[in-house]
């Protein structure tokens, strides 16, 4: 890998960028505390997360009409404080707890190591999140995009080839010219099929104490960083 | 208005943010010096401008299929580089000429207004221009967008519905808390006819000295401001 034929750098976010699970249960613990709830909120959150790739499957499949992810999280979040006995959360409250999902914030090493790299590369999201809350969490958490693409753009989620051909064609139209990062080995497959370059970074505690996927490359990926400080050493920025 | 009311500011750029004129002439002029060509560049880049507008026409009346601009502004070149006598370009010389559009310079108060607007708003582009123009562009002028969007994100060139819908729905559906910057009267009645608040900067300079149009605001819009700074005073960022 010859770093500089790459100029554009596109990034999962949920999980490579950012700690989803723990912001959110954290979140859950204050709502929690503020309404006098008991739930178990690492179950919750887990149970909620567990409903979002079967959701945008049904989206990719045709069985459901196009959603946005807030709509995913919504009706599952509706199941689940049924699930787990909670009652007399108002609209709003339970409409900003959905929004938790957009309130995330970066591994330790995220910021420093994005601040370095846009000094050389373009930096783009490439998400499976809503746009505006990818254009929020990045005022949130201080992430330095040049520009926000998601799945909304093109209305299919990853790995769907409308995402990574969608982003291709509005980035320039060379997909060698393009590195996906990402912690999750099937996000860059379906990167390197489409011709990008890859890039992987393990997030062994994406999921909590227990995980055992992702924790380490499972493709000939171009890179292959321990963090995104170390990423922005081997591209040399 | 109330400024508060609004999160996110969409930006025309092409005469609003970047001044067009000067910064493609200049490179005709380098273009120039380096060929030894003998062209009133003045004259060439307002021919050029003005095959843009009936382009993008052609593609939203359905004439021509979607066209990336890069790809109207090449129709038009070849075409010009013939009418002025222009030979000898190579292929590399004349795509990066059409380039050209794509390195623009600010106008002195653009990069100082868009720095203070950022700390309290979301800066997105909303422009005709091509997406990896816009990105290529914001690395180039030190523009600080947030997000890009443009045309090509919605196949359809403003002033169709497509484009300020489409950006009104990815940026979080409530047409009232977004406010379009530009310098052109029919953008700004666009985005007010979909429910956008609206916001004109005069660039009397835009189209050089015998500017005759937009000189002034011909709507009732939110915010009439002198330039980006003072829009930045009258939105209290």
């Amino acid at each position: 890998m010859n770093p500089p034929d790459v100029r554009t750098l596109v990034f999962d976010v949920f999980g490579t960028v950012v700690d989803w699970r723990s912001s959110v249960i954290a979140q859950g613990r204050a709502l929690g505390a503020d309404k006098a709830l008991e739930v178990d909120w690492d179950a919750f959150v887990d149970d909620w997360k567990a409903a979002y790739r079967p959701g945008m499957d049904k989206v990719n499949s045709g069985e459901w009409p196009w959603m946005k992810v807030a709509q995913i999280y919504r009706r599952a979040l509706d199941l689940l404080l049924e699930k787990y006995g909670v009652t007399g959360l108002s609209e709003a409250e339970t409409s900003n707890f959905t929004d938790a999902w957009c309130r995330l914030d970066p591994w330790p090493d995220s910021v420093a190591g994005l601040t370095r790299l846009k000094r050389k590369y373009v930096l783009c999201t490439l998400s499976n999140g809503d746009f505006a809350c990818l254009v929020g969490m990045a005022k949130h958490a201080g992430l330095p995009w040049d520009c926000v693409l998601t799945a909304e753009n093109f209305r299919r989620y990853k790995p769907e080839a409308a995402v990574y051909q969608g982003a291709i064609d509005l980035l320039g139209g060379r997909p060698q010219d393009i590195m996906l990062v990402a912690a999750h080995n099937y996000d860059l497959a379906a990167a390197a099929s489409y011709g990008m370059r890859t890039a992987f970074i393990p997030r062994p505690a994406e999921y909590g104490g227990g995980q055992t996927t992702d924790l380490g490359p499972e493709g000939d990926w171009d890179v292959v960083a321990r963090d995104m400080e170390d990423l922005a050493d081997r591209l040399g920025a």
